[in-house]
């Protein structure tokens, strides 16, 4: 199973006065790869909500190895890496293109409510959990 | 009717390159200020929103006259300058803390949907209706 | 003279608690297809920056028409309005991706600086000044 | 030693489309206490960035334990667990105030950069390292 990875050129208003993008941003980055890969597998994110569920972040981590910066364009690998129904979790590396430089890393771990309650997507959402199933099978 | 300034430091993280504080974010300070006027006046904007009402902007304008740095602190002095139930406008000025400089001024510009339909305040909610009449007289 | 719109999705951090993109980011998403535009055009910012020139903001407008959510693409039509050497101006129209609803417009006006004192780009970089002056001719 | 807890309420662009705090601001709010905290030590960052010193992140990690939502106000508790004069580390409780909950926990390591360059603080800031290695004594 082949995702295209995600990638987009760095915005203005995401550097700091370091003169590079701020650590929090590239966390926003990881988001943006992980519900780009949401459509990419027929499951976005919109859809999932309006079927009630939400996916909120239970822990989220990064790692930073080289700054990106103003007229950098990145693209982000996001792998999923566990999943039980209950939990799903990703990593994640996000390359400066053209030199392909590994920027940053990192991981995210996240639940699945309806109500604001925890659930098992193998009742609430079959479907979804049987494409999560077999996609952390194959990776 | 006496509103005490919104007053806080400026956050790294809302600086960008050219080491200043980005264009976009005074209006987030305006917002933060606007809505501590709602604090103090007696509406939270939290209980606006319970009884089913939201105060979506309409139109922003911001000027900048001297940069926030890093290590700046400011305040805002928002004004409410008009309001007819159906919109409400306010100004603001933005200082810089210790000169005193004015930094920023803007306005804001509001109306009211309930269940995403523009609503005259007059019906949907007197009591904040009489109080922002009142107010907007008194400036 | 024919640029290509800016266009991307809507990130879902950008989204506030009514469910629509906060309204200080349709003004981010200006300097997007601002900067892009740089880009088309042959003048990419972080070259602009290398040559000793910041080209900050000196006011910023924007009026909203149809709220953007998650899941909504979008397209930014950015113009050149005004360039006298000393400062430049952008209008913004940005546009639902499908239906081609308006969703916001907007204005921005900019000067040049070097070594944070206003200069005519005239004598600092005769290049993109005649650049800037042919395109609000040929508007 | 006791420094004050940062404390302040949650603004409203903070939030997104599932009407809490967006993952990557508790972050953000993480950063904003830790420089707190370099106020109060008497080593305010613009200080130290104008002595030659910057501070970037090298990882940072994020727990979610109870959202924060518009109109709670919350505070952290930072504390500095590990310095050796090259890298340092803290902690950080971020709790909800009036109830105590505890929202959200996290961990950043940092470097120091001078002219983009790793450097041992003890030669380059002995005053700050005696300080930072006399702090993490005593924690």
């Amino acid at each position: 199973m082949y995702y295209k990875r995600y990638s987009r050129k760095v915005n203005y208003y995401e550097t700091d006065k370091m003169a590079i993008v701020h650590h929090t941003n590239y966390i926003r980055m990881f988001e943006e790869a992980r519900l780009d890969m949401m459509d990419q597998v027929g499951f976005p994110y919109p859809k999932v909500e309006e079927a009630g569920i939400i996916i909120p972040v239970v822990d989220a981590y990064a790692r930073y190895h080289k700054p990106l910066k103003y007229g950098d364009e990145f693209e982000v690998e996001a792998k999923l890496v566990k999943f039980n129904g209950v939990k799903i979790e990703y990593d994640y590396k996000l390359y400066i293109k053209g030199t392909g430089e590994l920027s940053a890393e990192g991981h995210t771990c996240h639940c699945f409510l309806v109500d604001d309650k925890p659930v098992n997507l193998k009742r609430t959402f079959p479907e979804m959990y049987e494409y999560f199933r077999d996609a952390v099978k194959r990776k």
